[in-house]
Formats: structure tokens, sequence, C-alpha cells
């Protein structure tokens, strides 16, 4: 795969909580942003309940239609916990001890810690490749294209740095935010003609009301910088025929 | 549809400002603890770009396998607000000015405020529906079961109110919580037993660092108090065996 090639990932956010309602999702916003920066674009997110068929029905359409899926949560110790498994039977492998993964909680507790429980979190399809983690022991793992992280946002986080080596990008993409004192309807038609005049940047309009301030921040999109530019000054040009001033957000 | 019907939503999030990471979704929570509290359970979530044959082709899965869908984002005056062009391809309906969605944003502006960036907020698929909107006047609307509503949390949150009425739930999803202080292994096994004897009861298990307590959070959702209610039981019953103390959260 060359650096130019587009790089695209799915998320596949796994649990009963966050479709209730109880628990915020922030596991999306983390990923994405890193897999942004090392060129990875994120196609579409999921969220879907601990329940096996749709575990495995779904892994097994997007891990075709994306270079990387990343899924979260359901690799713990508890009944509700079937992500390992579920993974195991999208590929049609064994699921097993992993011993490196037992090696390494095994050293991770103290004598007599590592119990029936926390030896389910061992369990993995037939050589898996680990994820370490650094922050509670329990690693997570890949197999092929899919990337098994767990649902707690601190521990997902410390894992990724050691997954960087592993994900391959494409061009890192670039983006540019510039906030405007307007609301969007005295921008749109402008706005309209520079994205028709600039096809492959993303243009996105996001109206703000912060610390009350009122306005509108446009991100520009694109891996290139220069396409990003003349975005840019075509938006400089229209808010001064329109005395629209920019302002910090 | 009886009151003892499941009742079932997806929930669609348009908008690339979620999958670059650069926007944290809430209208997920939100949605899902006001569809839960009006006995509307949430099946799955998507997170798509704004990019009109994904928008159709993802609303032709979703509203065929769901009673409800929601989406949210993509109905303001920009270039990248194309939802309501997108479902009028969906159900085959015109786009074209909705003359009482006109009329509301006509008085709501002040005389010569309602231009032509604006006007687009009042183009829908052909009668439409109109979801009233009491913090900002441009209404959402629905068709058939799709109900289409704003990306900016708080404009969403003021909305739900009017659409109550128009969402027929079932039973109303019950949920309990009991909070432990111990961690998920020492019980995995307790909790398995409890759940494999009380197959209706959803049981989730959910580890939490908070404030410098660390224990795990057990919720117990059900249609029926009285299930609720055994599972609680027999959940008390191992913790008193264990010697396991429950916490506040």
């Amino acid at each position: 795969m060359t650096k130019s090639t587009k790089v695209n990932a799915a998320i596949l956010i796994i649990g009963n909580e966050i479709l209730s309602g109880r628990t915020q999702d922030t596991n999306t916003s983390t990923l994405a942003l890193w897999l942004n920066s090392i060129g990875v674009k994120v196609n579409e997110v999921r969220v879907i309940p601990d329940v096996e068929n749709i575990i495995v029905n779904t892994l097994n359409v997007l891990r075709k239609t994306n270079n990387y899926v990343f899924t979260t949560g359901g690799i713990g110790p508890t009944h509700d916990d079937i992500t390992a498994e579920s993974v195991s039977k999208v590929f049609g492998l064994k699921y097993e001890i992993h011993e490196e993964a037992y090696k390494i909680l095994e050293a991770y507790y103290k004598p007599g810690e590592f119990n029936e429980g926390r030896q389910k979190m061992v369990r993995m399809p037939q050589n898996a490749e680990l994820i370490l983690n650094p922050t509670s022991g329990a690693p997570g793992f890949s197999v092929e294209n899919v990337f098994c992280l767990p649902g707690v946002p601190s521990i997902l986080k410390s894992m990724l740095g050691g997954l960087k080596n592993r994900i391959v990008g494409g061009e890192p993409i670039l983006s540019y935010t510039i906030s405007l004192k307007t609301v969007e309807s005295e921008i749109a038609n402008s706005l309209t003609k520079v994205q028709d005049q600039n096809k492959d940047v993303e243009i996105g309009s996001y109206p703000f009301f912060h610390a009350g301030k009122l306005g509108v921040s446009i991100v520009l999109r694109s891996e290139k910088q220069s396409k990003i530019d003349t975005c840019n000054s075509q938006i400089l040009e229209f808010i001064k025929e329109k005395k629209i001033e920019v302002v910090d957000r």
C-alpha cells in the first residue's frame, strides 16, 4: 500500500450501555482523531448491542468494506464480554487461551490473583496478535484487519501508542478551521460556490454558541495543504466583501 | 400497536464532524435516554458522512428493520446540509418548499431577514410532518417512520417534548443500578449464574474509576420490575457471601 492510497476504517462500538444512553461514548472521537493523524479516514461508526450474531454479522460487513475495523468494548471478564468469542467465529478460528497473553497477566497479578474470572481475558481467537495494555495489563488483540480494544476510555487511549506501527495509513488528513462572527444563512451561498470550485476539499459549516459568542466554524479538510489554502483565500475574499469578522473559537 | 409490543429504533447521526473526531456526539445518549423513557429500545446507531447516496442507502436499510429511525444533523442552511433532500429521494417525494414551515420562519425572522440561505431550511419532502423547534425556529420533519432532527444538541433536546405524542412506545424499559466495591473478575462467575437464571433481564457489568473510587456498576434492565427485583436479590445474596460492599456511585 503506497502512501498516496486512501486508507479508511470503520469503528464498531460494542455495548448495551451506549445504546441505553447510560454511557456517553467518547472512544469514537479519540479513535477518529488518532486515525486521522496517521492518514486513516473513518468512513462509518456503528454502535451495536452485546449480542453474538449481531457482532458477527456486522463485523463481516465492515471488515470487507474497510481497510481497518476497530472495535471497542466487550473484552473484559464478565458474561456480557463476548467480543473475543465473536471475532473467533467471524474468522472460523478456535477461541482458546492465548499463551503470550496468559504469561503477561500471570506476571501482572500478584500470586493467587490471576483467578478464573481474569483468565477469561486471555481467551482469544487462535494466533491473534496482541495489543499491549500499559494501564491494566489485559491486552487487546487483532486478527487480520480487525483490531479489538477495550471500552474503558482511559485504557483504550493508553493502547494506541503501541498500535501505531501496525496501521499503514495514507497521507495524513489535514484540517483547517476558520471561525466567523456570522450566522450560517449569511454565508451559505458564498460557501456553496467555494465548495463547487474545490470539489476535493471537504468543507463543513458548524454553528457555535459558546461563552456568549455566536458564530460559525468552517472546517476545511484535505490531504493537500495547497488545496486548503486555496479554499481559505476564497473564503477570506468573500467575508471581506461582506464585512464579516474572523473570531477566535 | 399494543402496549406490550416491543418497539425499537435506530439512530442515524449524519455528519462529517463526528467521523473526523472534531465533534463529540452527545445526541445518541440524549435520544436513547428519552426513547427508553417512552418504551422504545435503541437497536443500533450509525454515524455516516454528509454524502447523499450513503444517507439514502442507510436510511433504506434502517427504516425497514426498525419501528422508528431518528436522524440528527444536516438540516441547516449550508451546502453540506443534505438530509432533507436525501430523505425526499428515499421516499420518492418532491423536495420542495413546505408552506407551513415557510410561514413559521417568515413570522420568526424580522422583516427582510428571511433570506435565501434561510429559505433552504423550509425545503423538505412533500407533505412532511413538521417537528416544531422552540429554540431557533427552523422545524425538523418526519416522513412515515423517519424523524429528522438537527445536530445542535441544545436545539435537538428542546424539540423532543413536541414529538412525544407522535411516538408509540411499548412498556418503558426499567433500569436499576447496583454499584459494588469490587473488581469485575471477583464477581464474574456469580454474575454469569444470575444471567443464566434470568435470561430475559439484560445484565451489564461496568467497571468504574471515579473520584478515587474503584468499583463495578451492575445494570439490570427489563420491562418488568419484578424481574429486576429477582435479579437484584440474587446479587445481594452472592455479595453477602463474598463480603462485598454496596457503594454509592
